[in-house]
Parts: C-alpha cells; sequence; structure tokens
C-alpha cells in the first residue's frame, strides 16, 4: 500500500510509492524517448488496459472495445489505490496515512502519433469532457478531496509513452500549490472584497496594457503571467468567475475552452518547435464548488532548460525569458485554430 | 536590469533575468553534457574570469594569480547585479523591485576533473569555509536578506560547466522553501516549546529506530528524511542547535562537516554510480544569526526520474523509493571517508 507522508517542517505531503519501490540500479541514467513501434494504448488493443472507467463513442460501440474517440483506464501502475480506509496515523511526530486514491489515464486519442494539439476542436472537446465526468464521478467518493489532473508531453517532461494522454490523480490531500493559491486568493479577497483572478485578468486585457497577453476568446485568455517560473510559460483562464472546473455544463464554454487550449499548444509548438510541456489544470477542491475568491486555471510549463532540483530545492526560480517577450513572440504567430 | 517579481496569488518571487534574454530559437533542446577540452575556471586561467572576491592561497601567491585551493569569483552572467538600490514599486496590483544582489561562483578546486566528493576532507573543508565566507561578507551588505549556496552537479542537474564548483545567489528577498521552513519550524516551537528538527534529530537517532539513519559523525548526522520528494534525498543536520551556517567559528566542527558531507556524496556516488545532483545549504536569513526554532542543514537531491515541471506546477511529489530503503542501501556502502 502506497503511503502519503507529511513533512513535518514545511507541512509538504509527499507519495511514498513502495509498491514499486525502485532499487538503485534501476535508475536508467536520463534515458531519451522511448520510441514505440506498438502502444498499449491503441484502438484495438483495450485489453492491454485495465477495463475503462469511461470512454466516449460518438458512433456506439461496446465498453472496452474499440469505436472510441477518448477513452479513460485505471492506471496500471498506479501511484495511489482505490481501496482501503486512509488510516490517518503518527509515527512519533510524524504524520502519515493510506495512500488511498485513484490515478487514472486519459487516452486523448486512438491515434498514437496524433498529439493534443493537432486534434480538431471538437475532439479536445471530447477530451476536455472526459475530464469533467472523471471529475463528478470521482467527486463522489467521500475520501477525496482533490482531482489534479494533468499532462505530461514529451519524454523531457516526464512522458514514459508516446501515445497522447493526459493523468489523473485523486487525492485525500489537497495538492501543495492549490493550497497556496487557496489561501493566497482568500487572503486577498478578505482584505480588498474582490477576485485576485478577476484583478489580474482586468489588469492584463485593460487599454493600453496587454503586453502579457497572448490570445483571446469569447470565454476564455491565455497569458503569460506576470512573474513566470519558466520561459514561455502560459496560462490559460475563464474570463468570468469560475472556481471549480467540473461546474462547466455548458457545451459552448467547452468548446471555447477546446478552441483556446489548441490555439496556445498550437503558438508553443510553432514558436518553440514541439516542446515539452507540462500542462496542470488547477481547479477548487472537491466539495468547494462555488469560491468567489478562486478561478480555475490551466498552466502550461514548456520544459525549455535542464534546471530542476535547485528550484524545488530553494523555491527560488530564475526566468530568462521575460513574459512581456514571450507574450509578443507568441502573439505574432498566425493562429492557425 | 534584471527585475525580482512577485506572483501576486501565491507570493512567489521571481528572478525575470532581462539582461540574458533568450528568444525561442535560443532554447537548445535537452542539450547533452557539455564536456570541457578547456575549462575557464582551471589554474592558470585566472584572468578568464572576473576578479575574484575570495580565495585560499595556503602557500601564499597573489589574487588572480595561480596557487589557490578555492576560488571565488562573481558569475560572468550573474542573475542578479550588485549595483543599484533595490526600488521597491507596483505595476499595478503586481508587486516588482531591482534584481540587486549578487551572484558568485565557488571554484571548488583548480584541477577540472575532480569532483568535491573526490577531494580529501580537509580541502572540502576548505570549500566549507569559502562559503562561510562569502556569507559574512555579503551580510555587511544591508540590502541583503538571504544568501543561498548550492551546487548542480552534472549537466543533468543543471549545470553548464563541468569544472566543479559552487553557485552563491545572495538575494534581498528570503527563498519561498526557506520561508516555508522557517513558518513551519516556528509555528511548532510556538506550540511546543521545542525545535522541530531537534525533535526529528531525536526521532531519527533514539534506539531502536534509525531505518532512515545514512551515517553519524560526532557533531553531524546524514538522513533520508521521513517525506523526501525525491529518490535518495539525503539531508545532513548538525546534532546540536545551530541556526545560522555562518556562526560556525570552529575548525573542528567544519571538518567535522567537511568529513560527513565528502561521506554523503560518496556514498551516493558509489550506490548510483555517480548521479547528477543538486544540494542545497539552508540556513537562517541574514540578520537572523540565532533562531531557537531553526537549524541550517543541507539538502541533496540526486536527478534521477526525469519529471520536474508537473511536480513544481503542483506541489505534489510522487517517490517510488521509501527513504527506509533508501537509507539502508547508503548505509551499506562501505565508507571510505
Amino acid at each position: 500500500m502506497p503511503e502519503l507522508r507529511k513533512d513535518p517542517v514545511v507541512g509538504r505531503w509527499v507519495i511514498i510509492s513502495t509498491e514499486r519501490s525502485r532499487r538503485p540500479t534501476n535508475f536508467a541514467p536520463d534515458s531519451t524517448a522511448r520510441t514505440q513501434a506498438f502502444s498499449p494504448f491503441a484502438e484495438g488493443r483495450e485489453d492491454m488496459t485495465p477495463p475503462e472507467v469511461y470512454a466516449l463513442r460518438p458512433a456506439g460501440g461496446k465498453a472496452n472495445g474499440p469505436g472510441w474517440t477518448v477513452r479513460v483506464v485505471p492506471n496500471k501502475f498506479p501511484a495511489l489505490q482505490v481501496e482501503g480506509s486512509l488510516d490517518r496515523r503518527g509515527e512519533g511526530l510524524y504524520d502519515k496515512m493510506n495512500g488511498v486514491g485513484a490515478h487514472e489515464v486519459v487516452i486523448e486519442g486512438a491515434d498514437p502519433e496524433r498529439q493534443l494539439a493537432d486534434q480538431p476542436i471538437e475532439h479536445i472537446q471530447q477530451v476536455a469532457i472526459a475530464w469533467r465526468e472523471r471529475m463528478l464521478d470521482l467527486k463522489r467518493d467521500k475520501r477525496l478531496r482533490y482531482v489534479l489532473v494533468f499532462k505530461n508531453q514529451g519524454a523531457g517532461a516526464g512522458a514514459t509513452l508516446e501515445h497522447p494522454h493526459s493523468q489523473i490523480i485523486a487525492t485525500p490531500i489537497i495538492p501543495r500549490m492549490v493550497q497556496e493559491e487557496l489561501d493566497g486568493s482568500r487572503r486577498y479577497y478578505e482584505l480588498k472584497e474582490r477576485s485576485v483572478f478577476t484583478d489580474i485578468l482586468d489588469q492584463e486585457m485593460s487599454e493600453g496594457n496587454g503586453r502579457r497577453l497572448v490570445s483571446t476568446t469569447e470565454r476564455f485568455v491565455a497569458i503569460a503571467p506576470f512573474a513566470p517560473r519558466f520561459p514561455f510559460e502560459t496560462w490559460i483562464l475563464p474570463r468570468s468567475h469560475r472556481s471549480s472546473y467540473h461546474t462547466i455544463d455548458d457545451a459552448d464554454e467547452l468548446l471555447d475552452f477546446a478552441r483556446i487550449l489548441k490555439d496556445t499548444l498550437m503558438r508553443l509548438d510553432i514558436a518553440l518547435d514541439h516542446p515539452p510541456y507540462n500542462l496542470v489544470l488547477h481547479t477548487a477542491p472537491l466539495g468547494d464548488d462555488d469560491l468567489p475568491y478562486y478561478h480555475w486555471h490551466v498552466e502550461i510549463m514548456p520544459k525549455l532548460t535542464r534546471v530542476a532540483g535547485f528550484e524545488i530545492g530553494s523555491g527560488f526560480y530564475i526566468n530568462p525569458t521575460p513574459p512581456e517577450d514571450a507574450a509578443q513572440y507568441l502573439r505574432e504567430i498566425v493562429a492557425l485554430a
């Protein structure tokens, strides 16, 4: 059983994945991209994954058979386990609990070679629907506090399989970065009686400003944030107040989100020649469906520089590309979406 | 002039290094180790670096000439600039200030090929002295709040030059991770009237425990922390209360620190076949010389897994090696130091 352990000084929770414990010799030194003649996620190989928990089959078809456009399956090597109780307990001064949760893979298309950015907007909308549907389903499990949707694109960003996919990790704790956003935005709200996210949007989109704007659609905006950790870090935010991603029930809104997501990924692909990237969807915790101070959003972090451990170890980032420059490069790309 | 910018939601400061702004095409895709026929840090090439700010020349010799064992020079491409005032200011709702600070390189030996772990203990002690002396000197600059000493070993950990070196960044702000340690350990102290670090040491070294102990010396201890973010993450802590690294004025203590640092790095080198790693020295902020609740320490993070952006983006770590297993592997290495 994996364990969730809390650092006694800073309060950071970490998953210690005891099931797949790695010996010193098991760490391949900086392995390069695993090219894949054979994708276990491809259409027709549905029996190579655990049985699906969700799938879209617009033309019909049986569960765990072909005909799907987007398919969600449990991760074959899950970091957390669905069964069991949390069993919060101490070990001397330390705190830990069982690694209860869900770990799923969202297979973003049947074609192993077609990247998310290259799918039609309507297909990306289906991926966005799959993310929402899984959140709504996992929300019913009262042990869980948070559903984290993320995507590692490319070996350089940590992907171990090339077939385009995102991942879902549902946890009994709130991830640290989200907790910090919640705390920070709540403090701002208490002080100003306004949402910091609304203020950011107002400032970034105001007349005479816009130096960090990448693009806008009817309902969304893509910006280079004021204090980005990474070169070409780009955020996508809804223009009006929405704290939980899973509360989107409007097909137009989902389609518009798909449109700006495709547009942003394509701009990054063109500007940076298909960089590896990490995408993380930040949303309110399960059960906090409508927080007045929080805004769900997507953070996309191209992986262009090698540095990692030092920044993680100190929390101190050096970014060689001002966001105003990054936004300008990205704006100037002729949008194809 | 580089800028320090603060994220308005989570309060994270980031250095935006405008001087060396990188265009999209300037990011070499995942470049491999730059092998170096020619090290600008080698003895006899002192004119290739900016004039030294500190050097140890046990046998005498002139500044900026040969004969040194450890030499500290300003970074030729500094992330922060020494000259200027902070000039704290707003940009709408955002906060920023000038990127004032110091960025120095500690050349850890004259031989470009001899890694820190392979130096004699007495030599490592000289490196430890250089770190302390630079802290003491930088402390006199009242604009600065923190001196961050760190080391990126190997291209996989972000090193761009192979010649063994560590870096010093002195900043007008306290790095986020250190601030979180200060806040967390102060809260623990207020609650318990004991230092959390002392409690950790007591628990890790107590009879019948020791499952996470790597090694001990007279004055220091190396442990695998209870909730490590990375496989084989190892911390070195002084056994008695010391909050600021730069207050060590005892030669025996420095020698003992050099001993456990060498021993730990050698164990990691043997267990993991000379892994790339990041080393970060955590110490109290400048001016807070004796905090009862804080303990300076060193965190060593071997870079064995590719993942990075996702963890940074979510603050959520999955570690495939339990620290008890890592500590056992490291303990079983025959110590050569």
